[in-house]
């Protein structure tokens, strides 16, 4: 059964109402697919969808700044065996839209679209002149209009107005963050305090207002600022309560927050998904955070054929949530913080799952129950009725679902250029990263799992790193202490380990110093068949070459 | 069918988990009120709410802020037949917490229950000097905290910390708001730019940044300033789709917002509801704006008895909304925008309701039709399915929902010292005001209606003025030209008239000047019978005893 989105007056050029039109696509999409498969076609060309007239829906986005409601352009719930074939279009949305949601659907298929934003919701500048209290930028007013007011500068699009936050130096030649960087806080009440004036057209002088801070020495003229001026709001693809999901041929050149977010989702393909810089509106920056990020999904999570490239974030994340105690209700019955403030509303999962309580102090677990019942009393806070009689609880104990293991392949994809690290995995099961390129300024694998600070679970059973290049990875300390880390937070370490198995093997390290691997608390770790070159690319970065820490076995081949 | 509080641990005395546990106690109430009526019992006491462990529910409250999900305490969501007795019982809520919504809900009762805050959502600062460009404020650090960093000040709650966006000065001996006052607006980007500092501790010196700018030749040194720093978002008693709501002695003494907001309800009682200064807890202020406020409400609207004073809006305010039409979509089919920020979210009727379509220059009618479905497509639109053909449409046109035609009698209440003005009546239907002491600064009688600024409908059929005092009223011309004002905003003139009929009779009116009523775009006015006095109070404003424009008949005795 096909559907020509041109019958609903949906055609390419700048209409406003293609949104209000999608509506009733949907509606009559949902109706039909009761029965057969349905293919949704858009005729190739450049489509405009504002938010005007969309679709809007409260969305709690994991991993995202705001728990408000928003406008959706294409808002798929309940909605089976469909798939949207987008023919190589380009649809551009007018900032404060998220493109696609999916919610409590199965079978959906993306295809062949690009997702632009006609406002970016970053903005970007060029440094002109630069002493260590001034700079003097330049501004292209028309791709990313501004106002100066009292010594403030705010960056305005079609639907928002905001001041920065912060910004990120991108060098100049390799457009990627300059060795030796780091963000720039603006924000108003811990940041740098800058005073804006307005020189020309274009051109505007910021200076500190604290003499006891300069800029970074690393700042250079003719260097690219990215600067953040809104909420990590807009994802462009957000999948929630959904399965079987696959995107192929997606190409996302910004998202006003991520390009792919998955919450409490099985089995999602992404197929030729890019997060990447658009040739025709060159920026130096793309998605405003990761380009995909997995919370709480299972089944198969794939990830290949990918170019991931100056995002503002990770191109891969893949956790659960660690939820803490905040007290025993009854005997079967608990109430649980939702904590980081990006996990707001947040369900950790659903009734029959099995839950398991760990130490905050190992991190390790010392008692399981399930979940009988589960309701969001609001958006800090669950209540958790459990099958079994709750055992004493430790002061700080944290349930982590433990029925979530996502079984995961990233393959043949290139990750570069981006703020921070590479590919963060803490999924329960297998993992398999193979054949791809790094090259980022952070670790390139990063195995992490804390419950002081962000939050994601947990612990691995086995990751497989095989046949990828590592390029200069890990140039800034912030973002990695060496291109594969492994660093979960527990403080205490006991007889057991936090990780299972890791085997990097067959892989091409292109460092510039020593470091390859900095683990701690993981039991095995088999490092075979890897070839290490020295680049000299940039200054060495003091470390050793395998840092070890509470790891059961490293074995590797003596060069 | 009578259910303690006590028996699920809601008690007086300062406990985190009361919100939670009045969840479980409405759950049971909700089961037994599907057989009988229920009686829900507090001690006498001070109860402790807290937004930590309360539910939350996603509400566009009419003429409030915001949009977005709040905490509630007493969230009432299709209960019936259901009485809470307070006992004469505080309620002290922690700031970001709506005490009672009420949604959805017929034959409920509130009694005896007291509502205010510990830390209020405006603060308040007495005038120890001032000059042209320059202020020194005492503000109370424990009642009202605040921070200054880099010129900037915050205040600050348990859960929440703002910048002030205005404030309003008091008359120290009055307690009312300054003769010859106005809104101070402080806001970013349009408001005076003032410089903060901390002189000592409770000690705050504020100068304008802005060498053009002075403070108002009205103010004093001794004389408070109420300081707007929080959205208006979380009024006290939300009422919304509802039926025969009774609220008696019910005193609010603060509100983060309305003191009551009934939204699309009909039959609502208020008797002896108070919004007024706390005794115990010397303020200059109640709540942060209107003290009631009626949207689309119908059925009975019962004021009686009701003491209102120092509330930062208007103490009554009666209307319904227009809604601007968008397009045209199909010959049935129409696109209605809500216009005005604080209406946004609002549906403006239901199915089988009476529209009108309006001329926007002469505010009359032109076309009716019938809501066959109506849909929310966002905040800002709704799609409307008429039961008729929509005939041609003027650009500019409203609709408004004519079936809602509210009865409202105002009786025996004393209006005094707030913002703003006194009764503003555009209900449909007929409206007695009787008995009532008017003290407010604006008109003490309001009669407007308006498709520009406000788009609060509607023409009024029927309203009688009498037996009440008017006090010195109209004092801040911004606010009100007389004492009784009739001002519709219809640009154009024809043979009809906006408004019916106005009986204005044996009322008292203590005057400082000439100024009694002005009044336009009305068929009928009576003034009969009443008394005037002259206070001589303030210096005299100019304007006419009674201008007329545009009114049909003016009937008065020659005195």
């Amino acid at each position: 059964m096909i559907i020509k989105a041109e019958k609903y007056g949906i055609i390419p050029g700048e209409h406003k109402m293609l949104s209000y039109r999608l509506i009733r696509l949907i509606q009559d999409a949902k109706r039909l697919t009761a029965g057969d498969a349905v293919e949704i076609q858009f005729q190739k060309g450049i489509y405009h969808f504002y938010p005007d007239f969309a679709s809007e829906s409260l969305l709690y986005i994991s991993n995202h700044d705001e728990d408000t409601i928003k406008r959706v352009a294409f808002l798929f719930e309940d909605l089976h065996n469909v798939t949207i074939q987008g023919n190589d279009s380009l649809f551009l949305f007018h900032t404060e839209i998220i493109p696609f949601v999916m919610r409590n659907c199965h079978d959906v298929n993306l295809k062949g679209i690009s997702i632009d934003y006609t406002r970016t919701a970053y903005s970007e500048a060029i440094i002109e002149e630069i002493s260590p209290e001034r700079m003097i930028l330049r501004i292209d007013p028309e791709k990313y209009p501004y106002i100066i007011r009292r010594g403030r500068i705010y960056f305005y699009g079609e639907n928002f107005c905001c001041e920065p936050t912060g910004w990120l130096e991108m060098d100049r030649d390799r457009n990627a963050p300059v060795y030796g960087g780091k963000d720039m806080d603006l924000t108003e009440q811990s940041g740098i305090p800058l005073r804006w004036k307005c020189l020309e057209s274009g051109l505007v002088e910021c200076t500190i207002e604290d003499e006891n801070l300069t800029f970074s020495d690393c700042s250079e003229i003719g260097n690219y600022l990215i600067i953040r001026h809104h909420p990590r709001s807009h994802p462009a693809i957000y999948i929630v309560d959904s399965q079987r999901i696959n995107l192929e041929k997606i190409t996302i050149f910004h998202a006003v927050g991520m390009g792919v977010i998955a919450v409490r989702t099985s089995d999602i393909l992404l197929d030729s998904v890019h997060v990447k810089r658009n040739p025709d509106t060159p920026r130096v920056f793309t998605a405003c955070a990761d380009a995909t990020h997995f919370v709480l999904c299972d089944g198969k999570i794939t990830i290949k054929n990918g170019l991931f490239e100056n995002q503002l974030d990770d191109p891969v994340n893949i956790h659960g949530i660690y939820a803490k105690v905040n007290r025993v209700l009854e005997e079967k019955e608990i109430l649980l913080d939702l904590v980081h403030h990006q996990h707001k509303g947040v369900e950790i999962g659903k009734c029959g799952d099995r839950i398991s309580f760990l130490d905050p102090e190992s991190m390790l677990p010392y008692a399981e129950n399930s979940i009988q019942d589960i309701q969001m009393i609001n958006k800090d806070r669950i209540l958790l009725k459990c099958s079994d009689k709750v055992l004493k609880i430790k002061p700080g104990t944290v349930v982590e679902n433990i029925s979530i293991v996502p079984e995961v392949l990233i393959e043949n994809c290139h990750f570069r250029n981006n703020r921070a690290r590479g590919v963060l995995l803490t999924g329960r099961g297998t993992s398999v990263v193979r054949g791809n390129i790094f090259e980022v300024p952070g670790a390139a694998i990063l195995v992490e799992g804390d419950m002081n600070e962000w939050f994601e679970s947990g612990a691995i059973k086995n990751i497989l790193v095989e046949n990828n290049t590592f390029c200069n990875c890990a140039y800034i300390p912030e973002w990695g202490r060496a291109p594969i880390q492994v660093t979960p937070g527990a403080k205490k370490f006991t007889d057991c380990y936090f990780h299972q198995n890791l085997f990097i093997c067959n892989n091409r390290f292109l460092c510039f110093d020593h470091r390859i691997l900095f683990a701690r608390n993981i039991k095995n770790i088999i490092f075979l068949g890897n070839q290490i070159t020295d680049t000299k690319k940039y200054p060495p970065i003091e470390g050793e070459k395998y840092h070890l820490e509470h790891v059961g076995n490293f074995c590797t081949s003596r060069k």
